[in-house]
């Protein structure tokens, strides 16, 4: 049983770790694939664990994954919220000798006040891993990375400063994903719920989708509006919401306004 | 008056053109600037004008914009959707000497079918614009890169295919913003608007809140809600619509149940 990711020591490492930890399998059964629609092929056909990213606080929603998880027939097994602490890293061991930072545009740009008051002059590189293994190669001590202290510890480098972003509540949301039909148990608990639907041509036909949740009581967590882009003015609905016994029902009365409703856990 | 984004050639350039044809602006009055932040700080203190993604069909919602837009007080004039369409660019004419092509790591996902089919290996580069320019310089016949038509003809690159991206409804919108009280028209009509609120703690309010437009046949053409992680369990709901002559009492009627709420439209 193997976890797929698109790149080795990136911060959806530390989730596979996790994992790995969770369901007592060894950590090196891992391989890392390009596009997470690699990763969706791989899974379904060969009965494996995969881990994608959904959300990120600052950043959104990862909308190829809804459709991913749309049309594959896959279920979720666990989420995970991740915490991002970006670290300052480098071969050398004082602050000061530090000019430029490298690290992916994201991890720049959350850092940036940070960056502006140690003068630290940020440059763009396509990855936060990799921006630790370039730095470990050249070896300058006018250099440092932005990378997670996973990395950092990796590649041997000096961690100079702990959870530099501006916004201290960056998280990453992930789910991990195995085919619907592999037998293989929730990893906790779960009282929540993803559905994915359609709406059928109606006039106020959200609204109507909602009642069959707020006459029962069912808090809903996240909403999100996707343009399928198969047909034009056509959208998608992401839901979240929290269980309860009527949930079920909610389902049934939802289905009078939407179409190929898809329930995304199992439980 | 200057237009701000965090990169020049870039796909958001063309956005910028646009801008400039339709305000009559000399198009070189452009400056470029590292971060959303910035953008949102300088038009705001100096006066100017702003162009910002806020959303992509495949890769979704840019949520840092939508806390900006909350947080700055701007009004959007023009919104545009841009489509996507990459090409496979090069110093060579003939893409049979192909071999390897480098591109922002989104460009080459959405592209990864079209490689595949030709024998290109995809190899990862910070940005689509600045691949274009590493390709020039090296001036190597087995190198291409993935970029916008436009970096292509900035620097004199053969152009060997067009419109290799998988999904060709690749689209971005983005929106043209100015300080709110800077007198300046819309760019054109617009019978959209979209809003920022937040709710009020009581049950089922996001439906409560929808009442307000259901009932007066307005029609929602995005919802989406975003954690304020200000406070815990706090959310943020973005809705665009299409306003009538109902929209102000609808507003009015949403403020029983929402709070903050924000017009981001001058109308």
């Amino acid at each position: 049983m193997i976890y797929y990711q698109w790149e080795p020591w990136a911060y959806s490492h530390q989730v596979w770790l996790e994992v790995a930890k969770k369901l007592n399998i060894e950590p090196n059964n891992v391989i890392w694939l390009f596009s997470f629609k690699d990763v969706f092929d791989k899974i379904t056909k060969e009965n494996w664990i995969g881990i994608i990213p959904i959300e990120n606080s600052y950043a959104g929603s990862v909308h190829e994954n809804f459709f991913h998880l749309s049309k594959y027939d896959t279920k979720i097994i666990w989420e995970y919220y991740l915490p991002i602490n970006h670290c300052l890293v480098s071969t050398s061991k004082d602050i000061k000798t530090i000019k430029r930072a490298i690290s992916h545009y994201q991890a720049l740009m959350q850092c940036e006040n940070y960056l502006n008051s140690k003068w630290i002059k940020p440059e763009v590189f396509w990855d936060t891993a990799w921006s630790a293994k370039y730095i470990k190669e050249q070896n300058n001590p006018e250099l440092a990375a932005i990378s997670s202290e996973l990395a950092a510890k990796i590649y041997w480098l000096n961690i100079l400063d702990k959870e530099i972003n501006d916004q201290k509540w960056n998280t990453t949301r992930f789910f991990i994903i195995v085919p619907r039909n592999l037998n293989i148990p929730n990893i906790s608990e779960s009282k929540k719920c993803s559905i994915i639907f359609k709406v059928k041509d109606i006039p106020a036909v959200l609204y109507k989708c909602l009642w069959a949740f707020a006459t029962r009581h069912i808090n809903l967590t996240k909403i999100e509006s996707i343009p399928t882009q198969e047909n034009k003015f056509e959208y998608m609905f992401w839901i979240d919401l929290e269980k309860t016994k009527d949930f079920q029902q909610a389902i049934e009365e939802l289905k009078f306004f939407a179409k190929q409703v898809k329930i995304l856990w199992e439980y």
